[in-house]
């Protein structure tokens, strides 16, 4: 007689209501951090299980694209900044009035501050040309590094260290200085160190920029427009 | 003598081990489900949890460009699921010889078996033309998006909810059905559903489509291909 195959399947019960508030927890008081980063370094375990927390993210096809490119040196750290406050001058151009005096009287990355960064990239040649998942929906793999960076974000919360997500530089800026190849995406920046304080809302209400939506105006029910009764 | 406006900042500590734990439980064990979901209707006040939980994603400028289009009908499920059918046999043809006979063997949707659709959009418009972080990287409204739905895929795992992206269907397929604006993006196509079981790893690697990738290999440190030492 053959053995039976242990099953891939396993029980999976909702959580304890203790264990839920705190999956509820992370996401509710996690923050987009420019300037409480705290200089202690990161120790690897930890670094470790953030990276883990990542890579456990959904990708399409299975194909898990993302790299993580880990920056210490204050060097490189430094040139990317350059590389931001290049980009942050152009931006504030774009805006208008009293907005841009606004806008440029906000803090918007901690790049030098945090003691580590984060660049997490996307590889859309890892899959092969077809990738199961991406055949109508070519964005599917970026997606799926963006999974991979709200996972670490969430991880980082339970950890207590903030992180703080810069997009404003140009990518060919950045890609000499690491040496990221052409094929490969850069997805997210991300400023990482131990944190005391974070904002008890997000950073952009408190300091007038703009304000939390009500959710109900943006949940609709079978048909775009269409509200609850 | 004026009051001392109170601080926008709270003490922020890293989670009790416990607590941690669940944060951790959560990202490990979430998996992309297509078939085990039951038929029983999630609750109201567990929908709303999922959705504060999406709600409560970072934005990019704070411009919180998603909707969430809750679908309930049998009817128009059975039309997504019209459209993922005449778009999977396509996806079908484009894989070869072995490889096409192992992706038609999947089950890669649960759109009528679970009880309730999400669907998940961006609105690019959201914010006005400029948006703060959104100058140099058009695509951080996406992002965001992308960010709402992980944190709504987490939730849903604490609730013993299971969730499964679908995203092999033509926009243009879905768009009409619900009426959704030209300039609204669809990002993603929910499934939702209570589970009793699931895969204890992902269900592709289990199916012997794709496996797990090192971890180790995929960090770099400092630059592009380096690895510590």
């Amino acid at each position: 007689m053959l053995a039976q195959r242990p099953s891939p399947l396993v029980h999976a019960e909702p959580f304890l209501p203790s264990d839920r508030e705190a999956v509820y927890r992370a996401i509710e008081t996690r923050r987009d951090v420019r300037d409480q980063f705290l200089p202690d370094p990161i120790p690897e375990p930890v670094i470790a299980r953030l990276l883990k927390a990542a890579h456990a993210a959904p990708s399409v096809g299975f194909m898990q694209p993302w790299n993580f490119l880990l920056v210490r040196s204050e060097d490189k750290r430094r040139a990317v900044w350059e590389a931001f406050n290049r980009a942050n001058e152009e931006a504030v151009t774009m805006f208008e009035g009293e907005r841009r005096e606004r806008y440029r009287s906000l803090k918007l990355e901690g790049i030098l501050k945090a003691p580590l960064s984060i660049c997490v990239t996307c590889d859309p040649t890892r899959g092969g040309k077809v990738v199961l998942g991406r055949t109508h929906n070519p964005r599917m793999d970026v997606y799926s590094t963006v999974c991979a960076v709200q996972n670490l974000w969430l991880a980082a919360r339970a950890e207590g260290i903030g992180i703080g997500w810069v997009s404003i530089f140009h990518d060919s800026d950045i890609r000499p200085i690491f040496g990221i190849p052409d094929h490969v995406e850069i997805v997210a920046w991300l400023c990482a160190g131990y944190v005391n304080e974070l904002y008890a809302e997000p950073e952009l209400s408190v300091k007038g920029w703009r304000q939390r939506l009500p959710l109900e105006e943006l949940v609709f029910e079978e048909s775009w427009g269409e509200r609850k009764p």
